[in-house]
């Protein structure tokens, strides 16, 4: 530690010194405000904050967090019920919507391996004395994949890194298969589920994986209860359900699971893995990973156990047996109401789950008592005659973990209401230390800029914007990033993928969305284990929830401007500057394919890969490849160059910051769902934006203007051109409903 | 592996359509030959090959390394002998050249771990039922590092890295300093020498070095004898005496070691290190590290044993003693002369170590068995009648493992004679299996691209030249480099910094030299540990000794051909583009650091670090550094420009490939020399080479332009106009040669 003296002294020094040079700290009223308007928001706001009480937040959590609440146990149902009494004690409208969904509890886990050597992985998670919560297991669901097929399988094992298109790639070149085979993979590197999906469309008969302590344990620091790292014990639970195709119950794609809906058969729905998947601990890997022979990986395939790492297959031979208890549960999603008083039908939807795959402190109960702050901040505003001017509801979802199923059913179940009222959805999930992370749509890009202007971070007392700012303009990987966070105006906002309740709202519905979170001083590795408790993040994530009150602040304020804001502040130059960045990224890809695939075939054609790779080893040569086309982009260009063109006459229209007619505002809030088409995309049409979508091969990650972009880098080139065509159609029609609003 | 079968076909294909392919197989006379003559040469040299005989170089390497044979021990002396005895049978004129030389060697080695636990290092390689030699352990050196001052010290741990200069600037960044502390580092990053030279300035009171299986272990493979990676009790010894500063015997500095020399007292050899140091295997470096404390070292610093790796200082406290017995020994360097038929006052010098650390067997013995090969080789083509046309003198060295002290002692001892008559200096060391490696003078490039196209790789049938440019068309790291292997007719050679033989007579003399391996298929841990045996290598390096033999013939047509060329084949374009490219470097390299610099200072200055920082963590601002100034680089330039305008003359020349004249080939071979300056570098007036060193920080790692280069580098701002200047007079002096060449 810095001695407290120094560090106050130094942040003093350069708040000023930070202050004093800041160029873009010039303020004028707010997106969507006039001069008086902005002010008593402004005033609103600071009333708002004096309602944020830290000391509540974290009695909320102690008691949220105390007994596992997943959906379908006890605590969850408690848990529900008790937040729907803080909302009725605030005056809100309160409804508990209730939906039947399909959720596998195990009942069967056993992972042995056969030879060379025996062992009995233990799957089970130490108990800590330091920790009490660990003690507390009655209802704990043990590790396990939830939406892994029940199995018994046997089988040599092959180690496949991350389990990526890429790694796989690299395996062909070994002349390794997992056909047939048991495929070891790291956490990492891609969203969980993709492994096993891959693994599966490869031929494996089922997939083990773990966290590797290079990445998730003792090789990012101490190891818990020492530090906040990842213990050999530890395990990351989690869904593997297949949700780049759809989230949400797996028996009713498209339609909220109701009492009465229909439903798939369970071996019809599929979203549900095709073989068998069950995570571990590394130290249950280490006896398995020791037992294997073949090559040895890679040099970026190595982790952290100390070991020589070898691909396989075998000689490791493991047994692997699961079998699921494949029940229906209530999921209880507590939708809290509060009216608004000038546009009671414009909906401004405020989101976080409660339930938690165990505890559950930092994910989500962290982000729910900065909701409930909220909330009860706002209900008290109301109670003093300044309510909202749109409606507000609140949203604790159930079931997210197992799928984002809570939010997904209800998002399905009100989709008609939804897509004609709601104004924007902005989501939070578990919170850290550190820095602001704001992704989302981006015309709400300048919208959010000026929100994060407005928060003080509660470490160094300028704006969460400026500590982030900073914080890319050191620490960003590219230069290109470093130079544009000291020169652009605002920060950009990331794309979403999915992970969390916003993705039902933005990709299904095309609401404008957002999701919201601190981060980057509170690296750990509880996620999804037994050990993300009450004592965990009160140590050693964010001791007196200090940036718990800054995110209540900053989603606060983003709920109150949305809900009051005399013209929404949906901005569209924005948007148009981001896509652009995407066309080029996009152009950049086929272009860098385009000379990597020409250089690789011509190598493999003239003999240099033979020359050059070691008889005594089996790595091959890349197989040969066709030849990447030249695409043609104008379509999308000239449709770009339309928005552009647009987004900056509607930049002067709202210079003056005069109030929106409740049909320019309509117009505003819809403009979203220009953003998607009724088909969704190809061969996943639950997914209905084509510009946000997650990775149908990364999961989480986020595929921008994903049509155009997953063709290419999936090599199916007669695809691109009708998939180029169909991204221009989206943002000419975003263009023409500007144009629209420039007229209006 | 791959079937021998699918791999013979699709080599046999290869090779056909890359020959068919290929743009630089063109061959007219060799550089420095006529037609006739150049067939003549080739006939020779079919001949030559014929008499390489890999089962003798087999039972030499098993005979020379059955013992530990270091300078000072029986076996060393026996090998000299026998190595006399061969060369006297082939009717070489042999001198056993001797010299007096100070070597320590170890009588206490103590490492203690006082707190928190204690610990008592073994320091000890453990021997292997698999492997006899590892049990001949009668004058085996222990693990220790030549050259450490004796000392007894006490005192809490620091880890440091690799502990080069970049990795102390992180460290002040964390408030650390090794000041009274024992600094703890991994081998690699950096010469070894350099550790212990930097923590010493540091004020550091010892170092430990130990290798980490992340980088040298079971991290890129099996260790010995399972596979040919470093097992855990394996250390790599070495010498850790100041070579930047001047490399041989410490005790005379620029003259031979002769018995009646004039000496030193060892108290002032300024190429001893400050502190103690010691090589520890990274089993006795577990207990240390795992006792350590204070903020976990930042993610590139982590290695791979199972723990968090922490900065320290301490808790871990650990006493070293060290005590060396001072001794006087005497080096034997073996020299055997083959007079020259027509240009007997021309010499080619042909050189090798003998001397090991212990049994040596890929250090030195598989180099030097190449080197008996083709001097039993040329000798029998003396025999039957096509003796040299100039005078080959083979070199076979003692005591290069303590600081390249045999060849050092006789270059400094021969040093007048040298420079009026020696030609060319061709070393070899350790060899392995894969691609050829040629470092050297970039005077020889375009003749060692001949000899490179001209000898045949043993495992794909194409020349050791197409097999390199396949690999760098692939492997290369950057970009650039893949393209130019596709498309500049020479491959390159690589600048020589230090670590073997060619340094006193390259950079101390100003002989045009190179060195010569294969490597790249037989990665391994061996290097200076007790495992360097005939066993570990004719298992694991290069079974049968296929690319000994291939090197024999590189280096044997090498030296044939420098031997027999009617005009000494240098070339100077070559030489010019290569430098060409180094100014280039150095002006990017000021470029960078300028807006680096400026980048930093701006951060640390308005505050931006301070923002970004963790309070709760003690890592701080960089410090803001002097302005990077912008030099003039024209005189360089200038320089470049009139060498290569002259080179290019000389190119039109001798393109008809007639003979020199016997002043033009001596203007030839000491155009080297125009490139030193008998001042030598600022601060090491030893090394007298101003294109080529060894980093002053690096050890072993070449600086091209060392003057220049260090001086911006070392931000010592006020020299670099100065150092532009001298480097510009040197490649005016070379200008001036080859103008005079022109005009011969």
């Amino acid at each position: 530690m810095r001695t407290f003296l120094l560090s106050s002294l130094s942040i003093l020094f350069s708040y000023v010194a930070f202050v004093g040079s800041s160029a873009f700290a010039a303020e004028g009223p707010l997106l969507g405000f006039d001069a008086a308007a902005s002010d008593n928001q402004h005033a609103l706001e600071t009333e708002f904050d004096s309602h944020i009480d830290r000391v509540e937040m974290d009695r909320w959590m102690r008691d949220f967090s105390s007994e596992a609440h997943h959906v379908g146990s006890p605590k969850g149902k408690e848990n529900a019920d008790a937040i729907a009494a803080l909302f009725r004690g605030w005056n809100y409208e309160v409804e508990i919507a209730e939906y039947q969904v399909l959720f596998p509890e195990p009942l069967t886990r056993e992972l042995e391996l056969l030879s060379p050597a025996r062992y009995t992985a233990s799957l089970t998670e130490d108990s800590l004395d330091e920790d009490p919560s660990t003690s507390v297991i009655d209802d704990l669901l043990p590790p396990y994949n939830a939406f892994s097929i029940d199995g018994d399988v046997e089988g040599e094992l092959v180690f496949v890194n991350y389990g990526t298109p890429a790694d796989y790639e690299l395996l062909d070149r070994y002349g390794i298969s997992v056909a047939g085979k048991i495929a070891i993979s790291k956490y990492g590197g891609s969203w969980r589920g993709i492994k096993p999906k891959l693994a599966g469309e490869k031929g494996a008969i089922a997939t083990l994986i773990y966290s590797d302590p290079a990445d998730d344990g003792y090789g990012p620091g101490d190891v818990y209860p020492t530090g906040p790292f990842k213990n050999e014990s530890g395990v990351q639970r989690g869904s593997v359900m297949d949700m780049p195709t759809y989230p949400g119950d797996v028996l009713t794609p498209g339609i909220g699971a109701t009492g009465d809906a229909r439903r798939l058969p369970i071996a019809d729905a599929p979203t549900i893995t095709r073989i068998p998947v069950l995570p571990i601990s590394y130290r249950d890997a280490l006896p398995l990973l020791e037992a294997m022979g073949g090559e040895v990986v890679p040099r970026e395939w190595r982790g952290g156990l100390p070991i020589t790492y070898h691909l396989g297959p075998g000689p490791a031979r493991v047994r692997l047996q699961l079998e699921f208890d494949w029940k229906m549960v209530t999921a209880y999603n507590v939708i809290a109401r509060l009216p608004g008083a000038l546009y009671p039908d414009e909906w401004v939807i405020r989101g976080n789950h409660h339930d938690g795959w165990n505890h559950g402190a930092a994910d989500p109960i962290s982000g729910l008592v900065a909701l409930l702050a909220e909330a009860k901040a706002l209900g008290a505003l109301a109670a003093a005659g300044n309510p909202p001017a749109r409606t507000v509801i609140y949203g604790a979802w159930d079931a997210e973990e197992p799928g984002l199923i809570g939010s997904t059913e209800w998002a399905e179940h009100h989709a008609a209401e939804l897509q004609e009222h709601a104004v924007a959805y902005l989501n939070t999930d578990g919170n850290g230390r550190g820095f602001v992370n704001v992704g989302g749509s981006h015309v709400l890009e300048s919208f959010f800029n000026e929100v994060m202007r407005d928060v003080e971070d509660p470490q160094t007392g300028v704006s969460v914007q400026q500590r982030r700012r900073a914080n890319l303009r050191i620490n960003a990987g590219s230069e290109k990033v470093r130079t544009e966070a000291k020169n652009r105006a605002n920060l950009r906002i990331s794309p979403l993928g999915s992970g969390s309740d916003y993705t039902p709202f933005l990709q299904h519905l095309g609401i404008a969305s957002a999701n919201i979170s601190f981060g980057g001083e509170s690296a750990g590795g509880s996620y999804h284990t037994m050990y993300d408790t009450y004592e965990h993040y009160s140590n050693w994530i964010d001791p007196g929830l200090v940036y718990g009150e800054a995110l209540a602040q900053v989603a606060g304020h983003a709920t109150l401007r949305l809900a009051n804001a005399p013209r929404l502040p949906f901005e569209f130059s924005g948007f148009s500057d981001n896509v652009s960045g995407y066309i080029e990224e996009i152009e950049e890809l086929a272009e860098t394919m385009r000379s990597e695939t020409e250089a690789d075939n011509q190598n493999i054609s003239d003999g240099s890969y033979d020359l050059v790779l070691d008889p005594n080893k089996t790595f091959g040569p890349p197989i040969a490849k066709e030849p990447v086309p030249f695409f043609n982009f104008a379509p999308l260009k000239n449709a770009l160059a339309r928005l552009e063109q647009a987004a900056s006459s509607y930049d002067s229209v709202i210079a003056d910051g005069a109030a929106a007619s409740a049909r320019e505002n309509y117009l505003l809030y819809t403009s979203e769902r220009e953003l998607t088409r009724q088909q969704g995309l190809s061969g996943r049409p639950w997914y209905k934006h084509h510009i946000y979508a997650p990775g149908f091969y990364t999961g989480y990650g986020v595929k921008t203007i994903p049509g155009v972009r997953e063709a290419i880098e999936q090599r199916q080139y007669d695809q691109v051109a009708g998939q180029i065509d169909i991204a221009a159609e989206v943002l000419n029609a975003m263009a023409s409903r500007v144009e629209l609003l420039v007229e209006e």
